[in-house]
């Protein structure tokens, strides 16, 4: 669409929809919608894949790409402090799209649903002149205290869960030359990279520990650690300041700015895709919430900066220099 | 996609979806699921509206576009005797569409929500190579009594709401030359046959009255009557019989008639997109539910036929003859 980045979209569209509503404790613009229902709260989100956007047929499988749909969905309910439930999958399909391409599809959505503990309980199909796969996905949270974008406070400690850039790194790799990758494609980091984009996680658990431990703010880093941290800083009404050395650069990065021209840092940064949690967390909370996250998932927890009073990034260079952090990113429009 | 209709690849997927899963009530299949969700009833659905599919740009305005998208999964709510309450749209968007039409769009999607009392409290947006409109709805259901396509039991009347075929026949004229059809598009009849097609409405108050009065199955009436009916004796077990003397035909299918080649009687068994109510009900309680409709909603309730033993589509001619009724219809592979 012209003459608009997604999140000035985004913008438009919430000041047109999000008059205060019965019953929407949380409307658009956050990771998900949080909702009551019959006396329940329910979170409440839709993300969609589409050809060419998205996902390029000729590098995802269909069992992967059935997959990932729902882990983006799953990643915004785990982004609120909350677990799935129950999915909708509605798909547009192109003619040149057979059978078994279809079975596998469905295939991929059925693991991550059951990797996920959450049913498919329908949906819709057409025909289409390129594939389309949107997914809808309703949970609960527990104890119905979700966490949005809107509660980072100046003094809070920025968190992220496990390590950036590889979902980006992944996608870089696939679409080298294998002439010239074919050794990467080959190795353990390689594989690891490419799992990063085509089999991504979900930090379900991860989400409703960081709730439990307090998190004031929180949401998945699926455009890159700057533009999602911008995202949640707006929200908040506050600046951040990241500390470069401490951002957790994936495994393999290192290894893949061998044989293509890349900045490790910088796919950390502005990688989009990643699924890890950003959250805020009081100073005293961080230690625990790491240890319990390293405990029950074997997910590290990394403390990468400070939320401040003002607004937009900083980042501190490993010599003690600050410079602001551009919010760039994955756009979808631009993208 | 090849080798399939919608209703096979439908029922494939039912077989690698619907494992018995914990609170689902009712799984893919029906107009809608139906699940426990913190001790409440929720309905959810999802349908997706594609360029080139299921609309052209170039005659649907952006304002009825996002109208229509809150319109046909509220009506598959409607279909269970529920109520719409919540939701999401996911948006793709290709570069040739300017702000205004989206803000149109979002206007018509506005419209839609105030108009069957629901919000819509999230979605996504994406850049695309077509426009695409994919919306989930969360519901809730009176009492927690869903009313599905199954229950349908030899004896039981067939009733449908309203009348049947303005969609198709709206379409048909939106796409007939202009030169042709000057006068008749600015008819009062056909001015009502392009608002069936492009400002459908959802019988949502009609459904739970129906479901109040024991209705014993129900589906909408997305792809014509006969289609759709066969879907609900599939899912009953049963077959049926259809007076086509009783199916009300849409006013202004007779006027059209004469001006484009088409029979009325066909559009209205087999034109899609009408979003009436096609339900099962007791003999003994046809009468009063049409009264209830009559005075609480201005809705005409027709009683078109009988649900029998065994399986398949019955016409009656209006000389007492039978034959056979062929379950076509709109098929949005096929179509």
């Amino acid at each position: 669409m012209s003459g608009f980045t997604e999140d000035e979209l985004i913008g438009t569209l919430r000041r047109l929809l999000s008059e205060e509503a019965p019953g929407v404790r949380v409307g658009p613009g956050d990771d998900a919608a949080v909702v009551d229902l019959g006396g329940q709260t329910a979170v409440l989100t839709a993300d969609m894949l589409m050809e060419g956007v998205h996902f390029d047929r000729s590098t995802i499988s269909a069992r992967d790409l059935g997959y990932k749909a729902v882990v983006v969905n799953v990643s915004d309910v785990a982004a609120m402090g909350g677990s799935p439930r129950y999915g909708l999958v509605s798909l547009g399909l192109p003619p040149d799209v057979d059978a078994p391409w279809v079975v596998e599809l469905y295939g991929g959505i059925r693991d991550a649903a059951a990797e996920y503990a959450m049913s498919v309980v329908g949906g819709d199909t057409s025909r289409a002149d390129l594939v389309v796969v949107a997914v809808a996905v309703t949970g609960e949270v527990p104890g119905g205290a979700a966490v949005t974008r809107a509660g980072a406070r100046p003094g809070d400690r920025i968190v992220v869960t496990g390590a950036l850039g590889a979902a980006a790194g992944g996608l870089l790799l696939s679409r080298a030359p294998a002439s010239e990758v074919g050794a990467a494609l080959a190795s353990p980091w390689g594989r690891d990279l490419l799992a990063a984009q085509f089999r991504p996680a979900a930090r379900v658990g991860e989400g409703q520990t960081l709730a439990q431990r307090g998190a004031t703010s929180m949401i998945d880093i699926s455009d890159g650690l700057a533009l999602d941290l911008s995202r949640l800083c707006r929200e908040s009404g506050v600046g951040a300041v990241v500390r470069l050395a401490d951002v957790p650069v994936a495994p393999g990065l290192t290894e893949l700015a061998e044989v293509l021209p890349l900045d490790p840092l910088d796919l950390a940064l502005s990688g989009g895709e990643d699924y890890e949690l950003l959250a805020t967390l009081p100073l005293e909370a961080v230690g625990r919430a790491a240890d319990q996250l390293r405990e029950r998932f074997g997910t590290p927890l990394g403390d990468v900066g400070e939320i401040r009073d003002g607004e937009g990034l900083t980042a501190v260079l490993p010599d003690g220099t600050e410079r602001p952090l551009e919010a760039k990113g994955w756009d979808h429009f631009a993208g």
